[in-house]
């Protein structure tokens, strides 16, 4: 198999050059393509072609491209589970890597089309009035950059690695060049061939770089992002690239590092918390032969459980069968290549300089499997470190494999200060089976890290496990971990693009945001905003209601419908001696007389009213005062969606003022629609 | 005078060194010190001593810090006006510096208490389930890094420039060591002086460095931070900082930058729209004398009206008088320096290369005043380029004095892609009286700014104009203008905290964050949990009402008391048609009748529900359905206020949710109470 690489709409790339092998048994499984790259031509597609084609789409379009990807992707898994079989991985590693991929490209579609706008142009509002008169206020938006992506991969998950920086940032309208590790390159190549040929992309938003990147970080500017996962030595190296410098490109790094286990002082070895922890370790080093950035590599324990750790980690790790994983049984396959096993065999051989062999591979060790003995394998391998403070090594040295060293800690501050000692991790998992120890070691432990996991009887069922970035939580880490931020849900897409301050009058703020923002003109018309389907009604459309004079009667109902006889409204002598000085209406009558008010009562587009925001009681509403409603259209989001009849319905939100005899507000919100398109 | 550093608590510095000298007249004001600084001590100082004292408090006890801070600054506000005028600034030059400053502490204040927690976990929430049992959750929360912020800072604004991170930085509880340009330290260290005079601020919260920074930067680690604002240049070197790139230390940079004014194509000489172009340009060329970095380097106006804007900007600048600001009628005063002023004359030249001259120094300009003939003064000079694609100077050559290049542009298209040309600013100015023209240039504009400012007539009479960051707004831009964030609301103080991912059981997730999460344990308990004072409530303690059969004749009441006869309630042809097949219950008769099932009626420490959000009518409740509601105690914010009475009161945030006679929820949401306190 020649990979080639995905330029400008052309796959490039005939004559072979580098030979990737099966980590299983040494075998060819492709080559890399000898041809050098026009990365010119590559930043010129990206920015002529690719920007202007994934901007004819908006944010929700893009949501629903991504949704219609990750279905033509799973149906083809099998084919990427064939040939991640050449990485060494079982297929429980495969799953994170194929279906952890494209349930990541799920997850952004899913929160793209909940949490993000029509059009392109993201309001992260409210606007705030700069002026005493609000003809002059400010707010932020945050926009498209205008440029791309470069995300540089590493080798140990080559398609989930790909699409999860591809999911935010084609939602953000960056198109993006891929340049993944070229030891696993076979399996992205695969992926972008598949969604290539899906039809699905436009034009421009993907390019593959097989190889080297050659001069492409030199073409960059300042609107343009690059994005790094590997090691914490590549990272500081690219980071300080002269252009990229100058140019302040931003750069994101996601890098290894020394992640670690606290068993928590609370946790006896009775506990099923005890049991956790062991398996939670042993799970942790296995998956993927331990090559996951996340990997547990430093397991911190009270000391007075020790042994008792050593003893029933070393156990459980014995008893792992390791081999090719198409042998019954076996639930640890190879590491990625011969090159990586030579790497963690010197990483192992410079923590024993620190740290005694609790458990490596037995004499004459072999794994199973036919062809394995020219196959990447490592035996899990358990190190004892009994005084942490007097070494570097075990908190600087990172094995990337199925390793981990133990360590003990005195008491709760030391396990917090051990943890520090990484020096910054992506990953932290605590076990304990007391809320308040959780409560004051998480806090600190989070000051060094990207993602505490907290373990306990009661979460086990659910838990995801340590080693698991999940779409909608934060993935990277301080420090040495590279202080970068990807995933975290809809927060990742805004890392794509460009937040920007917006001041001016509120009529230019609301044309800006596409959002009605308070101040700015409104339209009355003659129609009911809510008799207009979703096409015809426009931001800014208006209603003033009919008038009501708020009366006792109107209380003394609601009381009797609700049941709410809060003194505020009921008792006269208690009433009297509040800041108000007498009875007030319920502020829920209030809110419910307005929807009195505005509401269009015959059947029509607005569907429903499903919820409300913001809800502020500005001011008391008392007996004899006169209320009215002023609803505007303050935003739209077309998600593209049908009812279960086939009724196309677009969400909208309104913004409600409803206000005295004095024109002072008394309540202030959002009311969320749902409104029916013509069509 | 002498300036002395201030470093762990003590006053350094007795020998003089390097003379500063007024930029009016060019005689002396003070010496720097000649001491060398011990940066071990200063770190040290600032993590053993300034961290523990900073986390002693809490966010709500800093932002009560920095309120009592600004008035004690403001009261002595005048004796850093009269130091400020030896910086050649008018008393309005100064006022950004002084009053700017001291008030953006006051903003900081006010945003801290309305929007950070009690305590020193700022959860961003809300936590989701990450298994259908919500036995395993997850979150965000924001913590203290535990390390300290070294700013550096530029010498147009020696106490904004301080104040504007200080605020922030202290909020987050991060100690800072403060290096202003050595240029203007004498004010920075005049305000240092003030502050630890006003014994407000804990030990080690805030050190001064006077002169350069030595191996400070060397002993940074990971949880540190470094800002820096001044020349691109600089930010690119101190960037590339090794120990910076070795521990990942974030940087945050904001830089000089060729910010540009556009005057709108829809604007003709006619319009007030223009006048006000005119004036803002004019203004922000010689506020500060231009030293800012955020004035108009480049002034963007249609070919056609090119002549006109000359004409008109030539006169209105050529009407400045310059000199002594303490001469009667005098609008701008000195560069900061001589060595400023020659930069200023020697860009000037090289801009002159591809610009013609229409306004510089008529023949033998002297400046207003005695004395200033040895003031750093420098004359409003407007250059005009008619080829700006032609040329790369104006788009690059920054001139950081009263200085602008006016050049042309043929359409909007390349209005925009012109201000893009100084590949990333910090601001740009748009004036324009349509709203249509605003929003399709503004999201454009902003790809490559980090603040818009959109001018018409509307908006001026209270517009805060193109040159001022505002504490609420964000200030920084991509690209040339360094790629940081600073200001722009709570998100500054979020920038120097640790955002980590936090996963485990609700009831953990509720410990670590200290407030209720859907799933963990509640605390039911006899006494109504309204009936408890503030300090007696604990997060979790939590109601479950009796219950409600709703029947028809609720509706029917609900109706007549509202005025709300929606058909999906009334109308029994027209509700068969719907989704739900049958009339349904008001969405409002339900939260009402929560109320109803929920409120303590007898006056308590309950005094007022004073909003609601993120309500959500999840499922629709049918006339024979019985609903039952629980309310939890959710957040507490103790903001130590008192109201009218003198009656101490915090806030509750109390989780509500309300289920049908299946257990399904039929609605949820968050009630917000004021509550009192015992004492």
């Amino acid at each position: 198999m020649l990979l080639q690489s995905h330029i400008a709409g052309r796959w490039v790339g005939h004559t072979p050059a580098q030979a990737l092998k099966s980590a299983l048994n040494g075998q060819g499984v492709a080559h890399t393509h000898a041809e050098s790259l026009d990365f010119g031509e590559a930043v010129h597609h990206a920015r002529r072609v690719g920007v202007p084609a994934l901007m004819r789409l908006d944010f929700q379009r893009r949501a629903a491209v991504l949704k219609a990807l990750a279905k033509f992707l799973m149906e083809r898994k099998e084919a990427l589970y064939a040939l991640s079989a050449h990485t060494g991985a079982t297929r429980a590693d495969s799953w994170i890597d194929v279906e952890g991929g494209i349930g990541t490209l799920f997850a952004y579609a899913s929160m793209g089309g909940n949490e993000l706008p029509s059009g392109n142009v993201l309001h992260e509002g409210p606007a705030v009035p700069l002026g005493k008169q609000n003809r002059f206020a400010g707010t932020h938006i945050l926009v498209p950059r205008g440029g791309l992506a470069v995300h540089i991969n590493a080798f140990n998950f080559p398609i989930w690695g790909m699409l999860e920086k591809f999911a935010p940032s084609f939602l953000a309208a960056m198109p993006c060049v891929v340049k993944p590790a070229t030891a696993t390159s076979y399996l992205t190549e695969a992926t972008v061939r598949l969604m290539a040929e899906s039809g699905l992309l436009p034009e421009g938003a993907l390019q593959l770089v097989i190889g080297g990147t050659g001069d492409l970080l030199n073409r960059l500017e300042g609107n343009d992002v690059v994005t790094f996962t590997g090691s914490a030595d590549t990272a500081a190296r690219l980071r300080v690239h002269p252009n990229l410098i100058a140019k302040s490109v931003p750069f994101n790094a996601e890098a290894d590092s020394l992640n670690c286990a606290v068993l928590g002082d609370d946790v006896s070895p009775d506990d099923a918390e005890f049991d956790l922890f062991i398996k939670e370790v042993a799970r942790e080093m296995t998956v993927k032969a331990g090559q996951k950035c996340t990997a547990i590599r430093r397991t911190l324990v009270p000391r007075r459980h020790l042994d008792a750790v050593a003893e029933r980690l070393a156990k459980r790790l014995a008893g792992v069968k390791v081999g090719d994983p198409a042998v019954e049984g076996v639930r640890m396959g190879a590491l990625a290549s011969h090159a990586q096993m030579h790497d963690v065999a010197e990483r192992v051989a410079q923590l024993r300089q620190s740290a005694e062999l609790v458990l490596g591979a037995p004499e004459g060790w072999a794994p199973l499997g036919e062809g394995t003995a020219e196959g990447a394998f490592f035996h899990p391998t358990l190190l004892l470190c009994r005084q942490p403070w007097q070494h570097d090594a075990p908190h600087d040295v990172e094995a990337f494999g199925p390793v981990t060293t133990l360590m003990p800690y005195e008491d709760t501050d030391e396990a917090v200060a051990l943890a520090a000692r990484g020096r910054g991790s992506l990953v932290a998992t605590l076990v304990t089976k007391t809320p308040q120890l959780a409560a004051r070691m998480v806090p600190q432990m989070a000051a060094w890290h990207g993602r505490v996991h907290v373990l306990d009887a009661e979460a086990a069922p659910e838990s995801t496990g340590h080693g698991s970035p999940l779409p909608m939580l934060k993935h990277g880490g301080p420090g040495r971990a590279g202080g970068g931020e990807e995933l975290g849900g809809i927060r990742s897409v805004k890392h794509y693009l460009q937040r920007t301050a917006v001041q001016g009058s509120p009529s230019m703020l609301a044309a800006i945001t596409g959002e009605y923002v308070r101040g700015a003109a409104v339209k009355d018309s003659e129609l009911h905003p809510f008799r207009r389907y979703f096409e015809d009604l426009e931001i800014g459309h208006s209603l003033l209601t009919h008038r009501r004079t708020v009366s006792e009667a109107d209380i003394v109902n609601f009381g009797g419908v609700s049941g709410d006889y809060f003194y505020m409204h009921f008792d006269e002598i208690a009433a009297k001696d509040t800041q108000f000085g007498q009875r007030i209406a319920h502020g829920y009558f209030v809110l419910s007389a307005a929807a009195g008010l505005f509401v269009w009562p015959a059947p029509g587009p607005v569907l429903a009213n499903y919820g409300l925001d913001t809800l502020r009681f500005v001011k008391p509403v008392a007996i004899g005062d006169t209320i009215q409603a002023r609803l505007t259209a303050k935003r739209k989001i077309d998600r593209n969606r049908r009812d279960a009849k086939g009724v196309g319905q677009g969400v909208v939100a309104w913004d409600v003022e409803v206000k005295n005899q004095h024109g002072e507000l008394v309540a202030s919100y959002d009311i969320l629609t749902l409104v029916a398109k013509r069509d």
